[in-house]
């Protein structure tokens, strides 16, 4: 006995059979458990979709901004995001930890727990892993998904000269929670004040809506992309894959009420925000169709050409840049 | 221009966009480059499997040891060990890399290259990823398969008293293999000797036979689970979750003319290696029908009852033990 509450035990006091009997416990699923997970039958006529992620201790999330509760929410919500974006839903989710000697196990069952209850909402569970030894916390998830029917997946080089630019969810959230946190140093630091604890609350732990990705699928909706790397940024890559330029509307990125808040408290322009800012994981997109329900239009597809591929109100962007995993 | 070669570029000056491109050139795939990969559709009336495992620099693999091309290689084979123990066929797998900032580029197109090139005669590509900065590599593998038709899955738990224990696969030699770097030093200066050089192989980039867990599902094994930590460890899990006890056959587990010429030269008895010793990626299993071509009786399952959950000859091993991930 060592004396230790069980959730101050470590992992390498736990060793790997308790640790990962702590994780199913916090998931549970029965599929899990087996050298490797036998996901349900597929609908019929329907494809199988795979992503993965990663988030790095330090890099991608500290233990005085976010919960471990809230890196494993995260971590699905980006997975999922990309299943989304192809027009797909989410069917399983699979998670590997490499984490130093000393985590205290009641992290991991945090994790798993965030895990757990964010792929809740979509039917999902926690189907499979791996835990090894490592100097750096890494969570790295995969999720697998299904495409229904026949119709093509909503790729990122659908977009099409003529049609709309869309998107569903906040824009620039993500990375204003982050200059708060950034600001105040630490999340017990920032202010009780309703705007800022949501900001914070949108960047440790983004949420998506269920369905949201069928929905434009089911629309007629052909490229979609989610703004995990900065709005310019990962239009970018949409409008250069799909050989097309994009011209985005300034009245409808103004930066909203709390974003113009949070920017005149820290001293920053929102702009930024919305332009470079990445983690919202909001789904943006092209269609030639009705603008779907959930999404508003945010500017115009215009043919190749000279200049950026990428302009609001048909001028060079103010802000550029945006997040490089590796830079 | 650095002048460096571009090999010698690190991950950092590379920035996030060429690193992805390098992966993508060293291991193509059509499939690659989205949000999410959408795979082919499976055959009708089938069921999907998904794993993953992580290797971690400094714990699983050393770069004076093993090659990047084999870090990526065994990977590959690892995951594809346990959907093979499932008794289906892999038809995806995905990367995630944690890298540190001076990693060279060069290390990574190999690391890419062992995942296609071993991941190429099962007809499956590299379809998905993610690149993301980290003080220690970190490589993560996740495979996505297919169970066809109705039978059910090879599941850890599913061995009956009377069933034969059975393996296809060397067992231990691995744990040589690793015995050999260790004693020696590092690869290089292992001696120009076949029977050394083979055992390091064998650890360094273990080699499945293609269709070897399908072959025992369509011969009605019942259950399998691969030698991944140990011979030992694999059985006792086995047996454990069946409710049984194994009982090997000491002649069928003696150790070949390689592992004793190892053994010799290093003061090591090679049943060491075979009882503990992991990473073989055997498929090991149980059934009531005919052995299976391509694989060899092990032992026997007998009922539950006091005494150890695997013994050799009715007694209790002479060496016990095996890899825990997080001990």
């Amino acid at each position: 006995m060592t004396g230790k509450a069980p959730g101050k035990l470590t992992v390498a006091q736990a060793g790997e059979a308790a640790t990962i009997a702590a994780i199913r416990e916090a998931a549970p699923s029965e599929t899990n458990g087996d050298d490797a997970a036998v996901l349900d039958p597929a609908p019929p006529n329907s494809r199988h979709l795979a992503t993965t992620d990663v988030l790095v201790e330090g890099v991608h999330f500290r233990f005085d901004w976010s919960t471990p509760f809230e890196v494993g929410a995260k971590a699905v919500t980006q997975n999922f995001a990309d299943i989304q974006a192809m027009g797909g839903r989410p069917t399983a989710v699979l998670m590997s930890l490499a984490a130093p000697a000393d985590l205290e196990l009641g992290v991991v069952s945090e994790i798993a727990r965030g895990v757990g209850e964010c792929a809740a909402p979509w039917a999902v569970e926690l189907v499979g892993g791996d835990v090894v030894s490592s100097t750096q916390l890494v969570v790295s998830l995969t999720a697998v998904g299904v495409l229904a029917g026949p119709d093509p997946a909503m790729t990122i080089d659908g977009a099409v000269p003529g049609h709309e630019v869309i998107a569903s969810g906040v824009i620039g959230h993500s990375a204003a929670g982050e200059a708060v946190l950034r600001y105040f140093g630490s999340r017990e630091a920032v202010p009780d004040d309703a705007v800022l604890q949501d900001l914070v609350r949108r960047h440790c732990a983004p949420e998506l809506v269920v369905g949201r990705g069928s929905v434009a699928r089911a629309a007629g909706v052909s490229s979609m992309t989610d703004n995990s790397d900065g709005l310019l940024r990962d239009l970018t890559s949409l409008a250069t894959r799909s050989g097309v330029r994009l011209d985005l509307d300034g009245t409808a990125l103004t930066p909203d009420a709390q974003l113009y808040y949070a920017g005149e408290m820290l001293g920053v322009d929102p702009w930024e925000w919305v332009l470079t800012g990445g983690e919202d994981h909001t789904l943006i997109g092209t269609t030639a169709h009705q603008v779907p329900a959930g999404y508003r239009t945010l500017g115009t597809v215009r043919g190749a050409g000279d200049g950026p591929a990428v302009t609001v109100d048909g001028h060079m962007p103010i802000y550029t840049g945006g997040w490089d995993s590796l830079a």
